[in-house]
């Protein structure tokens, strides 16, 4: 961790700075990979399966027996805890829903909106070592509260064709309607343009490698929505005099280790807690089993001491981190102040990891400045909101002369005649 | 409009099908203005307004003394009327605040939500011969709602450095912060990048000609948030034999005159409602003074009949419309059974220009099919939802335990231990 003592205002920007993205260099390589998928189809996926992730498959759909075999595979332990994470996941989602709420806008004119689930939607989750289940519960579950009816999911096989069991058996237990062992870029475009098995989607979902990324920014271009653009993942810790310095830093190195690219913030008024948390750090680093990803990462991070809390909190809302830690026993003070962040954890026992799995707050988030424009995944994400309008000629009788008006204005001739035929009728 | 009598169900994709948008063909004359507007930022702006708005310019920033003209070019009537308009439009957007709900999901963990304004947003305003100050209503005023701290407009002078006095009273009316001489792909570069006058924005909005969509296409790949996609505006009428023909008539009309490029589709199961209203559409368009224009979009309409009500509402659920409006006595019976949709007008006397104007709908609806996907204008596209969480000790003495078995499954250990050091300090 590299330390700036009181930087002056005219060094926050650079400060601010993520590590940049090389956008363009993998354009084709991507393209060809999704042209290939639009043109054939399940016959592309098979062969990239094998090229890419060196499996033969003898089926792209993942059947019921290998659920059912997931779910005898998966430990009691672990379902339970899954359970107490998917109970908060869907109390907070549910929350979310919205009640139509009628508005009379004019005595006769009645306006509402209506949220509808967005009919099929694409979840992708990342292969490799980690089995990234927790995903599932976040895009899932509120997929289902807005009753999405199609929720399909894309994860590439092991080099034996398999998926890991705690992914089945927890996109089977909230509602994901079709897996697929797919993975890549050549997954994206799967859902993207439809094959003979998988089915095509309106809205894809989740996180994945450059690859991914740049498949699901593509795929944008051509209409099919994606949650959000997508960069490494970050962390920014607000720490005063009350926080726990050891705490802190095993939050800090939470972040760390999620890869070399994680970006890691310390913002603090007070330099002895400065110190004690970067003594903290180096101490709990050592004993990490990813110790290597989280010193990559730390050795990329800053622990900076500005003048005040007030101060901390502005660089904060500069940078916009997609998780902002509130290391204090007075965060009430923070909440009217931020304003730009992805999700905020208030106080020493709010520690990001209990948004990422179980507190029932949505875990994918805006990164690398997007919090300034973009909200977190919600219940929001999967639906469409429709709005309605109904007026009795009472209704047009009242704003008909306005609209009139207005319509003649714009030099729109026809729009006017809509009304004044109506209010001839009347 | 050409007639389809009862197609069967394998032609209906055809039948839905809008013009092909060329995609790519702009993409390099528009990438070379945004990169000199980045790099040459005001300079580029006033260059552009003379090579491709035929302007010399003395300010890109119009002056309050230009705006205290303007208010007293407006007629009292037509104030009056965008008061009218103001009003309900207000009334409908504030009705989509969100109270923040503290939702407790385990025992000492309470999450919530809340919303905060995007800092600086850019509207864009078309220029032309029709000044589209509707649409500055339609975007200022949920903005402004929102608490979006600057609100920046641009759009095109005339040949005389001059912007309609209506554009401008509008903008300054609801809000607008700052409004600037300046159109196209520039305009877009510079809210994207910011330049010596033009504040950069963090989310752009407003419609365009095929150069503004491609820059807002382009500038959202370099972070920005823009609207939604575009494409041309259309409306989907259902009609039954409760339906006024010659309402529905004009309905289609003042559609079809937003454009040679705009679709029209009518579906009824009545093919004496089918007949009236093509024999008013005749009658209606040889009166209008843009009837060129809606003669060319009336070509590439469809009337199309269909077995039944049901298959109809099928139909539009398939196609996605724009604008959706029920031409029926019983449109209750309609509203459970809308899946995909911009805007839905229910009843004889909910023409579209109402939405269009005044009712205080949102007039900046997806097209193109994007209402599979994507939802109108609201209140929610001007803020971000960042989530907060607040965990006491019992808190994490609940969830703890579950976060830790998941976390060690997904091999994440230093999001194990954020949580162990907690619970061992409890």
């Amino acid at each position: 961790m590299k330390s700036y003592i009181k930087p002056n205002k005219s060094a926050w920007l650079n400060l601010c700075e993520r590590a940049q993205i090389e956008k363009s260099q993998l354009t084709d390589v991507v393209s060809a990979i999704l042209d290939d998928v639009n043109k054939n189809k399940d016959e592309a996926l098979y062969k990239y399966a094998k090229s890419l992730d060196n499996v033969s498959l003898d089926s792209l759909e993942v059947s019921q027996q290998e659920i059912e075999e997931a779910k005898t595979q998966v430990s009691a332990d672990l379902k339970s805890a899954i359970d107490v994470a998917r109970n908060n996941i869907t109390t907070f989602h549910k929350a979310q829903q919205e009640d139509v709420k009628v508005v009379e806008t004019t005595k006769g004119v009645s306006c509402w909106r209506k949220s509808v689930g967005i009919e099929k939607v694409g979840l992708y989750i990342p292969g490799g070592s980690a089995p990234l289940f927790s995903t599932i519960l976040m895009l899932a579950i509120p997929a289902q509260i807005a009753g999405c009816k199609e929720i399909v999911l894309c994860t590439p096989p092991n080099t034996e064709g398999k998926i890991n069991p705690v992914i089945l058996y927890t996109a089977n237990l909230v509602g994901v309607t079709k897996i697929f062992k797919s993975g890549g870029a050549q997954a994206v475009g799967a859902m993207a343009f439809g094959t003979e098995t998988i089915p095509q989607v309106y809205k894809i979902f989740g996180p994945g490698n450059q690859y991914v990324t740049k498949a699901k920014e593509l795929v944008q271009q051509q209409g099919v929505a994606i949650d959000m653009p997508a960069g490494p993942s970050e962390v920014l810790v607000i720490a005063d005099d009350t926080c726990n310095p050891s705490f802190v830093a095993a939050d800090l190195l939470s972040q760390a280790e999620h890869g070399p690219d994680s970006q890691v913030i310390l913002l603090t008024d007070n330099e002895n807690v400065l110190n004690e948390i970067s003594k903290e750090v180096a101490e709990q680093l050592a004993k990490l089993p990813r110790k290597e990803i989280a010193t990559l990462a730390m050795n990329n991070s800053r622990a900076i001491l500005l003048n005040s809390i007030d101060e901390c909190i502005d660089f904060s809302n500069i940078y916009a981190p997609e998780h902002l830690i509130i290391a204090s026993e007075n965060s009430a003070y923070f909440i009217d102040k931020i304003t730009n962040a992805g999700s905020v954890f208030l106080g020493n026992y709010s520690c990001e990891s209990a948004g990422d799995y179980a507190s029932g707050t949505n875990h994918t988030l805006p990164t690398y400045g997007y919090a300034k424009n973009y909200s977190g995944v919600s219940l929001d994400s999967f639906v469409k909101k429709i709005t309605f309008q109904k007026l009795t000629s009472e209704g047009i009788k009242n704003i008909g002369p306005a609209i009139e008006l207005m319509a003649e204005a714009e030099g729109l001739e026809a729009h006017k005649n809509a009304v004044t035929l109506r209010l001839q009728s009347i």
